[in-house]
């Protein structure tokens, strides 16, 4: 990518216009792209990738001797900082990407109709993606290619901390496109750090069909405040588990424990715990006393040796070693709570009864519902897509695990005879 | 309904918040009514309409008196009226939705994972629908209808000309909610023919899910450009028919003449003819001495005895007896002047290649493509959907027609047996 004159970059909305542009006619393309060519530049990025990695941590080192300068946090340095593990990691997710079967021109339904028409329903591309990112720099290739997979042109958008991290990964990405015959501007990257950029994007209309955030609620906030362009995105994971009076004990100590301790920073893990009032003294407690047992601070309403939790301990994503946890009466009471505290993301019921958990799946509306199973699981690789642009709360056409098909729209394609309509 | 008093009907926004929130609470009911009570429900009101006729005549007589002395056109007239065979044609509209197949709680897909995980995508109601339209009373039943339908509520804002139409078939909608024991606020309408009730609408991010405008290019785009709230709608319906060189004549000249005038008002209706130049001088004559001989002023470059056409009669919606016709070099010409002047909603090709027909339909992206069938086809109920509630341009969620199953979201339903994620 060449670097830009100070001229240009003063020019925001002018420079995004026209990627904007280059990335709308990349997309007219890359809509009747063959899967073959799609698949080989994926290929051929990560052969690229690998071969570039020397290059790619010289980059990826002035991005952390800047973030050591600006005095970023321990995790925000881990978060950027990319070795030959992490490369080699980027590498296999763009070949499993270019394994995945391509979703365009699918066929999802197909009928016949009285009049004689035959219509077919066929996944196409949305067009074109805007994805804004904080300082992870493997975002870069990983939305890349689910993007290009799913046939949409895309323009990244990454944290300034990672700049020339992902510069350099973005390189091997159009090296890929270049040796398939692809258009070159199917993947760009907004080549200025100036925040006007994300404002550009989140405004254009006429160049961008979704916007997906990736990042802390402080950005997705952001984005869902200002954008008109349509968002994937979920502002937070408030994540809560059940234990109903009719759970089985083992199942119940094993998955509250890895619903809040396998990893307590990702959007899946849990936040609340709510417990059965007939078996808060027994199970409860038990539950309880083994989160505490590992490390994690309890603040709760009724369970011996607890901290007391304040009101805003409910709703309240801590992403840390802290959870937030409630008596409640039944399973009525703990659909109330939800519905008052979550944030439509994941919960689960730990439950042995039917009618329960039938009763729980029926009357709570989140993107994700599981029985007797962690939350850890709401992640598109473990739902089987493979890969995932990020998790969606909303309910217009994405939610949950946001994958290549859901980067899809479709179009009608009818077939007469001459026929006409009386 | 009642009444409003003067002091409530000024201070709209806080109505409309009211209405907002008492949808919001329908809706958290609806989502898991049994489908055998909201078939209830849409029969009762059926009964309750045929049964009210009479009052129903009465209170479109009412609006057509206000209409008459504020002149409206005989057009508009026309739309407004309801005599006996239109309230029947209203309630045989009511009684079809019933018998349809209930869209929510069916399992989309099912998979199981080597976790041990069984996932299921379960449809799921949108939430809450805005709908805005003009002077079509019908369109209180159709909407309302099909609304309840997929479980989600429903705010009417129907246009002030037939206020008083809508109110009296609204009446029935409700009563048959009271028969079936469902809330009565699952279809609302609202109450003032204020128009700060439709700006209050747009707005209403909290409150409604989905807005769908029915009715003009200046309705719709009012909507389109104001909305804060996600829109299902199509601007403008400018459909293409592209006659090819390997065209069948007899197909041709049948399709060419329904497409532009079996009704010239609808979306689906053909706005502009292009024809290969090679069959111009022979076929391409004749279809446009057939349209003439039916009427229809043809606006044309290069095609004897037809008015020149300007530049502004391509890309334009006529809604009317006018086509504009062009001739083009090749499928690719066709194709390259629909992308530059098409709306995305309906275009044709005629041809009996299938190669250029499977180009046109991989190079176009318009909701709905046909080969060899009229665009008067583009219509929910000649798509096997039942009943629409609009058809939709743009890509996000819904596409084409829009019947009650896209007024549907979804959720993942996770089963596992104590599983933990490694």
């Amino acid at each position: 990518m060449k670097v830009l004159e100070t001229k240009e970059m003063g020019d925001v909305p002018a420079m995004m216009a026209r990627l904007g542009r280059a990335a709308r006619a990349a997309a007219a393309e890359l809509a009747f792209a063959p899967a073959e060519a799609k698949r080989a530049a994926l290929l051929a990025a990560a052969d690229a990738l690998c071969a570039a990695r020397e290059e790619v941590m010289a980059a990826n080192a002035e991005d952390l001797a800047h973030g050591r300068e600006k005095g970023l946090s321990a995790a925000m340095m881990d978060r950027l900082l990319l070795d030959e593990a992490r490369i080699g990691a980027i590498v296999a997710g763009l070949r499993a990407v270019a394994a995945q079967k391509d979703p365009v021109g699918e066929v999802i339904a197909a009928w016949d109709m009285p009049s004689g028409l035959h219509i077919e329903r066929v996944r196409t591309p949305l067009g074109v993606v805007g994805v804004i990112y904080e300082s992870r720099p493997n975002v870069t290739a990983d939305a890349g290619a689910l993007c290009l997979k799913s046939g949409n042109a895309v323009i990244l958008r990454g944290g300034s901390e990672s700049f020339h991290s992902s510069r350099a990964i973005h390189a091997c990405l159009v090296a890929g496109l270049k040796s398939a015959g692809l258009p070159e501007a199917a993947i760009q990257l907004v080549p200025t750090r100036d925040r006007a950029a994300v404002s550009a994007m989140l405004a254009a209309v006429e160049h961008i069909d979704v916007i997906v955030p990736r990042g802390g609620k402080g950005l997705v906030g952001l984005v869902q405040a200002e954008a008109r362009v349509p968002v994937f995105a979920h502002l937070e994971g408030i994540c809560h588990v059940y234990v109903d009076k009719d759970a089985d004990p083992e199942k119940a100590r094993r998955v509250v424990l890895n619903a809040k301790t396998r990893r307590a920073g990702i959007c899946g893990a849990a936040e609340c715990l709510l417990v059965h009032r007939e078996i808060a003294a027994g199970l409860g407690q038990r539950l309880v006393d083994d989160l505490m047992a590992a490390g994690v601070e309890v603040r709760a309403e009724g369970l011996v040796g607890t901290k007391a939790a304040a009101e805003s301990d409910f709703g309240r994503e801590f992403l840390d070693m802290i959870i937030a946890a409630r008596v409640v009466d039944d399973v009525d009471a703990a659909i109330a709570h939800i519905r008052r505290h979550g944030s439509n993301h994941t919960e689960a019921i730990l439950t042995e009864n039917d009618a329960t958990a039938e009763r729980f799946f029926q009357r709570l509306d989140s993107a994700i519902l599981m029985r007797n199973a962690s939350t850890q699981f709401a992640d598109g690789g473990e739902f089987g897509m493979g890969a995932e642009i990020g998790i969606a709360t909303g309910k217009l056409h994405a939610r949950g695990p946001v994958g290549a098909e859901q980067l899809t729209s479709f179009k009608y394609l009818v077939t007469g005879d001459g026929t006409i309509r009386a």
